[in-house]
């Protein structure tokens, strides 16, 4: 059976054509992320014409940036998206432009470590953890050998975990809450592209030069610019990638001694893109940071930029809708 | 039949002796924390033959705070018994201090959840977190209602979770770690007993006077003793709870956000001295971190300090020897 897997990321959507378990086409275009839902919608459905345009697939799977409510295909919000201004029921609204054919939808980076423990570099272990860097930062938790959703679709948002814990302060009087420079003290703030992009042009306009913004100019910081920049030892690039691998440290050793992992799984476009000498270093942080007998290693995800679009059609082939 | 419950603290060892789900008796007395494992095991037996001296209970269960790798009774390491110098079979070792009865052995936290799960607070929800204050702090979790211990024992770890990743710097170049000021950027830091009394002296020293050290003397800071100070607007108490409270909120905060619970019950004998206004104080720091659209209560342990006494009995009750 035919299927399509489409990944919905903060900067570009990739749709799989499978077919008897091979990837036999592949399309990607960005996302209009500063667009409303239906434009965003309209787009996803035209990568699934464009990478099958004679409707071999009789199901389509979906990752999408954002928790969904348990066993549901319903976005109310996407932190990346930033024209999602409504909760929307992605799953029906998207199959009513593709015919009518049943589209089932999940987090993406829940897709993404289904795949890497189904077929990838997780397979066979039951307690693992898969970490993806991209626009943002998410993840997905198998336990005991089975994805890990949660009540309210939470579980994984690892982006939205605390590494300052001092960032915030809530006023004990008042009960106001205010923020450090704006930043909160999740992990995402210090390893999604997309901060990172925030912080570099805020240190290039403090005064600190950097090929980062040099070469890009007013458009997007692209991780191969990231991977470049430390290549030729840009010190903007380099302190906040190392600052990026030590936050990412600390949310990772937070999973190991909260929930007890064998394996981590690093992947999405930045980390991808970053390779191995970025992978040694959270390795490093994390070892630093061990506590008891466990030692975890972090592996590369074997599907790179693409396991969330694996997972999507992995999904579709697997569930009946 | 009669049970012993025991929890094995870093301040005391309190036994309890419950027959027909009733404790009819109870025992408490100080731990020798700064001994070897030998005394430590003495003192368990001695307060097991003092809370049961006619030996009604046919087993004898047990909390230790410490990780125990999976399944066994053993427990190689504990960080807030300082004589704790090697890795001990303390089923076993403490079995034969009892005439040969079976001991039940799991992690202190573990066993106060599973308690608060079945009998207290957290009764019929199926995805929740125990946290508890005392020397230290633990957690246990609960998901699909089942206690989650994970491959090597170490979940629920989550005073060693990091709340502040820039505490520890590992040199890129050698590799070699640093630490700032001692500490590591864990909960534990901030909000155990142990480290709060060192915090507390340390600011005292650096001539911040505090009621909490002019009663005290060289004496340990009790639960009570910080209460008074909280109570009577002590500067340096107030400080240290308030920063005790931000820390376990952004602690909290990254159990929802990574495995998605409906509830949290905070416990422990520093948690139960504090009472409501320290509980809502984590409420409000909570609800400052949320992401998403789960609202997760926390609820006051319904066996106060005795959660981990009463697991301990649940478990010899329940578990087959």
């Amino acid at each position: 059976m035919a299927c399509v897997g489409i990944d919905l990321g903060g900067t570009k959507i990739l749709a799989l054509l499978v077919d008897g378990g091979e990837v036999v086409e592949k399309y990607k275009q960005p996302t209009p992320r500063n667009d409303p839902p239906e434009t965003i919608l309209d787009a996803i459905a035209a990568t699934a014409r464009e990478v099958d345009p004679d409707a071999r697939a009789s199901r389509i799977g979906l990752g999408v940036p954002g928790p969904l409510p348990a066993g549901s295909g319903i976005l109310p919000f996407a932190s990346n998206l930033f024209g999602w201004n409504r909760s929307v029921d992605v799953a029906q609204e998207l199959s009513e432009r593709l015919d009518g054919r049943p589209v089932i939808v999940d987090n993406d980076c829940n897709l993404a470590t289904l795949a890497e423990h189904q077929l990838g570099a997780a397979r066979g272990v039951d307690n693992c953890l898969g970490v993806f860097l991209g626009t943002g930062v998410g993840a997905g938790l198998i336990l005991d050998g089975k994805l890990r959703r949660g009540p309210h679709g939470l579980a994984g948002e690892i982006g939205h975990t605390f590494v300052d814990f001092r960032a915030i302060r809530v006023c004990p009087d008042s009960g106001e809450t205010s923020t450090l420079n704006g930043q909160r003290g999740e992990l995402e703030e210090y390893a999604g592209r997309n901060a990172l992009e925030q912080q570099a042009r805020k240190m290039h306009n403090q005064g600190m030069p950097s090929m980062l913004i040099e070469r890009a100019g007013e458009a997007p910081l692209k991780s191969k610019l990231w991977k470049e920049a430390l290549d030729a030892n840009d010190r903007v690039a380099r302190q906040l990638i190392d600052q990026a691998a030590d936050a990412l440290s600390a949310a990772i050793a937070n999973v190991v001694n909260l929930v007890d992992i064998q394996l981590v799984v690093l992947g999405g476009g930045l980390a991808s893109r970053l390779g191995e000498e970025f992978r040694q270093s959270i390795a490093a942080g994390l070892a630093a940071r061990a506590y008891g007998n466990a030692h975890v290693p972090i592996r590369e995800a074997a599907f790179g930029a693409k396991s969330g679009a694996t997972g999507a059609a992995l999904l579709a082939e697997e569930q009946p809708a």
